[in-house]
């Protein structure tokens, strides 16, 4: 009876266990910061020594490690296991969950991962990771304390915990991937605008690159960081509403062809007005013209009045029209054009952001 | 001692109901699928007669109906509840459960609902929908069978329901947001550089409507329509790499820039090559100027070795080409371009994809 009562609260335990998680589903953001509670959580109620999450690379049709728990979890993850290799292997080619109580004993057992780590594998669990009928990772606990085996109950919570972790790596490279597609969509789009004329192929991307050298340095959060970079995507699609006689005219513009070009901030602001989640970057484009000491336009804004996005574009924008030709000069040197922004400080840019960009430049350009 | 143990049963059942629908949530796509079994789950485990879960609107603050089983679920789905109304108002602004044991005695308990859809509710639980730390919905059990009320087991329950809930409702939107930005940032832009000339203003979006008349009309799956809209709005995406003095002379062209102009196809299909995810949609934008009698461009492709989407695309952007003015003729009236379309049938056009446009498009004038 007694056991049987233990047996019962083991069970409860268990069961909520998930209850917890569910939990932490719900709350935790950092898909990282979540496997590794989650599995903390399971190695807690099973009593294993370590765990680790895989999950499958169809490119190279190998496992890699998304998350590895325990004493020698940092060496592990640089490990790549190929499909149908090793216990791991074994699940993800066919699905099925497996209980090795000795690995010594199991044909399937793939010493090199204990043999990179120095990790001592006794005992594995180890689940599929299931999202949507499709096999996209494994989970697996590894070595019981106290040299007990793991068993049904271990293996029934696992099963669910890995639903829920399945679930979450789904959704979150889901996101990823679509997020992926809507940067590098309208990057295309942009950059094929800019190589219709040769003078500017590339500076939309190169714009991108030397903002977020100034904003990384700022900021680390990447949903700003985000914002950066869409904004500096976009900062001259208004040019799509410029002919191309005033574009791409091989010299001098006219005063009234000079007053149509500046126009291409805010037809840039106007061209993603409809989009309600890119207004907030609208400023950034509408006012990567202004001059810090007021004299830029549309409006004349100074100083700080003029948004930090569209100060950060302003000095990348202008850095990377120095550094390339011009139907009527040639480009500056990187040594002449960085004592050119300097010159600049206080006038037309942000004092403050050409410190930051010239030493972030000198360690970008260090690193190439 | 014996209801000791029936206690336990059931707390062991309620726990493995979590364990159900975790399974529940890693393998259905579909989210109000999703949310109706694991509410009739919720419903059998706490013998509640009905079950219902809201979200905040918050533009207009009022909490709507995405899911209501029950007898009366389908009239209650039309109801907008404002927020702090009503027992699941007062949850939604407090972010705490709530039993209401007897909802007449209960002063937040509002009618409006009961009295629109003839359900009487006598008790509910409410449980918030956390996600991310932020308020997003509730969800709430009716009516507990039997005159009983529901308990603190039913609570723990269903408040870890809802964690699972609340996570599936706030992915698919983040999710359906992007999507939603995606495809609206590149259609803004496309239509920047279709707004460029007068005379193709529009054109892409129209393109857009009309490929979805044919395409909705062949097959209801959600990715394959989404493939085609995509691929509409950037069926001209190659014209950014024509020169404008070609893409907007008055006039008929020469053979040299005719023959410039019929490379937008290619230009278009290499623009989005760089995106891995884009790529499978390369073909719609490389063929849509193919002939299904195999004197098109650039393959001279015949029949249905032309793509589907490349197909259908090729007719609904003739018929707006048709339909809109060009700078060398005006624009036909629709019944003539219906004809036009239908006396190309076979020759210019897929016969049975005519044969649908003409009767799905007859259908849409009639709704408009």
């Amino acid at each position: 009876m007694k056991s049987q009562v233990s047996e019962i609260k083991k069970k409860i335990k268990r069961l909520e266990t998930l209850v917890d998680t569910s939990m932490i589903f719900s709350s935790i953001l950092d898909i990282d910061e979540l496997l590794n509670i989650v599995l903390q959580k399971a190695e807690e109620v099973m009593d294993a020594e370590a765990s680790s999450v895989f999950r499958i690379d169809e490119k190279t049709n190998e496992l890699y490690f998304v998350t590895a728990r325990g004493e020698k979890g940092k060496e592990a993850k640089e490990i790549r296991v190929p499909m149908g290799k090793g216990i791991v292997g074994w699940v993800a080619q066919h699905g099925k969950p497996l209980f090795v109580p000795d690995v010594k004993k199991d044909r399937r057992w793939f010493k090199g991962v204990d043999e990179k780590t120095k990790f001592v594998t006794r005992s594995i669990l180890a689940v599929p990771l299931i999202a949507k009928g499709k096999i996209i990772g494994v989970a697996e606990v590894l070595n019981k304390k106290g040299n007990r085996k793991f068993n049904k109950d271990d293996l029934e919570l696992f099963k669910a915990l890995a639903n829920q972790i399945a679930v979450a790596i789904e959704n979150a490279s889901l996101y990823t991937e679509l997020d992926r597609l809507f940067l590098s969509s309208i990057r295309a789009i942009v950059e094929a605008v800019d190589a219709k004329d040769p003078y500017t192929r590339g500076h939309s991307s190169r714009v991108v690159e030397y903002s977020l050298l100034i904003a990384e340095a700022i900021d680390s959060d990447k949903d700003k960081l985000k914002d950066i970079e869409v904004s500096a995507i976009l900062h001259d699609v208004g040019k799509i509403g410029i002919p191309d006689k005033i574009l791409r005219k091989p010299g001098r513009l006219t005063f009234e062809e000079y007053a149509y070009m500046k126009r291409h901030p805010e037809l840039g602001a106007s061209i993603i007005e409809p989009i309600e989640k890119l207004r907030p970057l609208q400023k950034n484009i509408l006012y990567h013209h202004e001059r810090f000491d007021g004299a830029g336009y549309p409006s004349g804004l100074r100083g700080e009045e003029i948004p930090l996005g569209a100060r950060i574009i302003c000095i990348a924008d202008s850095f990377d029209a120095m550094t390339t030709d011009r139907p009527y000069r040639r480009k500056k040197s990187i040594h002449a054009a960085l004592l050119e922004v300097k010159r600049n400080s206080s006038t037309q840019f942000d004092p403050t952001l050409v410190k930051i960009f010239i030493r972030q430049f000198e360690r970008y350009r260090m690193k190439k």
